[in-house]
């Protein structure tokens, strides 16, 4: 239960470990980074924080920016936003167009990428800038006014972003998107190429962790209800086709990002954000995926 | 937080609303259930127990007993079970094929028909008799020794289970049934015809709330991380392609029958089981998960 | 055997029939034409021509033009073409997307959406300007030299071309697509927005009858094989999932375009064109269908 | 133009020839044949005989035979029987089950193996010995009373039907399987376990050269029509996912069958059958293919 010496002893012994994870390449500029990198940071609802490595080192949090943007967005329209996008898991990778064309445009949840750019596309529609709203949002939670999105990296996502334009074209063939898709997918990219620590992300997903209410400024950014829903879609859906499999060992809700971050949440007790770049064969941190199995189990926390 | 309370205000209210639901047809015995049947039981860790409506007739459990039988053979094999089944969420029903191809003849995860047809030919290979092994398993969690299928219902199964001749074949084709095939199926529908009712059904999963532990007997069912590890497992793949519906709407690991039960846990506090034979489109009861949704957010049951 | 005499008996006696087809409306400027439109015309490589009803109005020959793009490609790249695109039936509509993954970007064959898209990247490659070519080639094919495409129908494709925007984004993002798509899209619409008459088509299509030769300029348009060639991906992917059952009652290879025209060759003797702008639920003229087959049977034209 | 000179050119050329083709082996008994067989045989309507190599020699004709079973069930049933089975090609392997659960277990063509399956159970419905029909037929074709169908091969089929099983238990679960599986299935082993030599296999299929007659006892098989249609079905679905392929090189229906076996039919001339046991990826007999791609090229018999 001794949180801290848990960490540490899990970070020393995973640190010196091989690991055969791949960094991400398919996005140019995300290939630029260091494989070794390693980080994690704790933050309790008790008002500890811990970090340890590269915990104060930024990295592209891709995908679990994602969290942020569903979260604005289920704010804003309440229940009615799952008349766009759905709360199920996804399933086998080569679904993505086949079940888009079988559901009619309308994605199986909010965290695959199809259901990012719905959320982005709705985003888009409610607010006059919606970048901003989501910075501003991240700026207070993180309680770093300098975050922001790497153009360098949204850039070269773009670049490389013809799938996406497959599945945005082909939710608008069936009416899912209102705004034009240049303008979506500029929104998106950007979401996906904010820059933070392990320590500001954890701070961050603290309000998932209590129930809607910000601890520091106790803000209510959600209700309960609200809250614990975006858990369960993380819980089914946050690590891509490995959902089961981070249920099964780490136990706890997460979402993971291709830059090599993860941040998990245990209600009521604590958020933890890890950084390792290396990526198993599901896209998801290698050490990453180790090292909150362990500590999950050392520290005995888990949901189930 | 008064549990009685909340469970007898809820079932009133839901007992007297109308319901849409349709009884489960296709299994032609199936369909001679009384629709308007509805019964609740609560058993808590606690030792406190609370019954209302039809919670002591006995019902077609249906795919509810998968949870007993994977419970068995992940017993018995350890982590090498998951060598023949996955613990991924499934997706699409119409993916239940194809996936089976694409994956070579490994199911999703052990509570889809394929699943837990592969888990019945595991316990098959490994027990003399498994299907006295499963009732003996049930009759002692559920401290009734008068437990058993019903014949009937499993020989109508049987006439009309051609869609699971053809998984079985399928995954037989991929080498991934050990059996003959008659065999497999005979246990198979004879698992899934085991008539119980809401008491003895929440009574009988209490060791997956108490970390597999059995609160009665104090017999270690499973070790600490195997009994959680069926809870994410139920938690993301208990409800068809209802899981995430579930988990947003329920918030605790489940288990659902076309007989129309539905059993829930809540670790470290309660198991409960709500029977009512009408189902929505997704193959659930209708009534049931409504109940549980009522019950969850009165009594602030949630593991998220 | 006579043909004008069979050509003529059908023609009056559907003429006068029901039909109980649908115009296709999904492009707006489409849904405008007339729906009783009807005109048929048979040009014989013994130089006989007959017209009748609308033979001589301009309609919008749509994917009929992809024939044409085929030949020039071909043409150009030889056997080497098919290292792009395949000369296979492509199945179910739902097929389109996933085939496209399965296969990595190589579309089934180039008379689908995928593949005539394909055949204009190359084209777009190989040719300073392709549209002039491809209008040129027309021209000297049909002898009228104002044959031209339609900006209204053109940008009106544009406005709901969603669907093939993912189709060419998923294939370039398997690198199969060499050109910016929106120079690609552009010059495919127009290619599809094409305008001819029944008895421009039938004598433009003579050089498949006859073996790769123009039988007027005495051109020789391609060689005997790879003239027998388009006639074979023709006969097997010409009518989309309504192929086999074009094959079956018309046993002559044809291509259909959804503005309801059809074009059929039967190789040493004819081609033939019809129009009639009510659709069957496959997306083919359902009059020009049975048109073909009664004639087909009528005059014993047939290659099986 | 001069058969029997092309004919021994070419043999002589492919006997000499590499052929990096596999034998089938997922059959047991299959795999026991000796891969160099070679053997060619051409039937002419002007009652020409050719034959070369191992032509004489008995195969497992396989797949072939699914044209007779076809051709039985067509003049019994007429037009009615495509109410069960489609005459559209199939597309990619990885499409067999999902095909037949989205069409809701109508095949898409009488040659694919759940084609074939669903032309045998209508046989066992309208017959009272299918099998002593089919012999009868193919013994009366062929002008030997001795063709019979191999005990070994069918019942080492047997063995490995496991997927054939999953199709036929798919389409009864939809309602399109009348009989017994098991009389089902041992009826289509034994059709697809038929022996005959190349000599046999031409002069058997010359009814469909010759619209319908049988051209040495003049009786009449098919009408015209029904005669031309099969042939369609074969241009379209004779040769698996490779119907494409063959329809391009060599431009004649036919059929292949996996013991290395293909006949090709040229209306109104010859057909031609053609032996040697090692397959392509696709599973037809690599020389086979080859051979009749350099023979119809060579003597200029294509149907386009």
């Amino acid at each position: 239960m001794n949180y801290p010496k848990a960490l540490s002893k899990i970070y020393i012994k995973l640190a010196n470990s091989k690991d055969s994870g791949k960094v991400a390449t398919y996005i140019p500029e995300l290939g630029k980074v260091q494989p070794e990198k390693f980080g994690v940071h704790l933050s309790t609802l008790d008002n500890q924080s811990f970090g340890i490595g590269d915990s104060n080192e930024n990295f592209s949090i891709q995908s679990i920016a994602k969290v942020f943007a569903l979260t604005l967005a289920y704010k804003i329209k309440g229940e009615k936003l799952w008349r766009r996008v759905g709360v199920e898991p996804s399933g086998k990778p080569f679904n993505s167009l086949i079940q888009l064309e079988y559901d009619k445009g309308i994605p199986r949840n909010p965290l695959i990428n199809a259901g990012a750019i719905v959320i982005c596309d709705i985003l888009q529609s409610q607010l006059k800038n919606p970048l901003e709203a989501l910075l501003s949002f991240v700026r207070a939670r993180s309680g770093n006014q300098n975050i922001n999105y790497s153009q360098r990296i949204a850039a070269s996502e773009k670049t490389v972003g013809n799938k996406n334009l497959a599945l945005i074209n082909l939710m608008k063939s069936f009416g899912n998107i209102e705004n034009p898709i240049d303008d979506v997918m500029d929104f998106y990219y950007k979401l996906c190429s904010i820059e933070m620590n392990c320590t500001e992300l954890s701070r961050t997903f603290l309000y998932l962790a209590n129930y809607g209410i910000d601890p520091f400024s106790e803000e209510k950014i959600l209700s309960k209800s609200k809250s614990k829903r975006i858990n369960a879609v993380m819980q089914l859906c946050g690590l891509y086709d490995e959902a089961g499999e981070f249920s099964f060992r780490v136990g706890l809700p997460g979402k993971s990002g291709v830059g090599g971050g993860i941040v998990a949440v245990y209600p009521n007790n604590y958020c933890i954000a890890v950084w390792s770049p290396r990526l198993n064969k599901k896209g998801n941190s290698l050490k990453g995926v180790k090292f909150l199995e362990k500590f999950t189990t050392e520290t005995r926390s888990s949901i189930f």
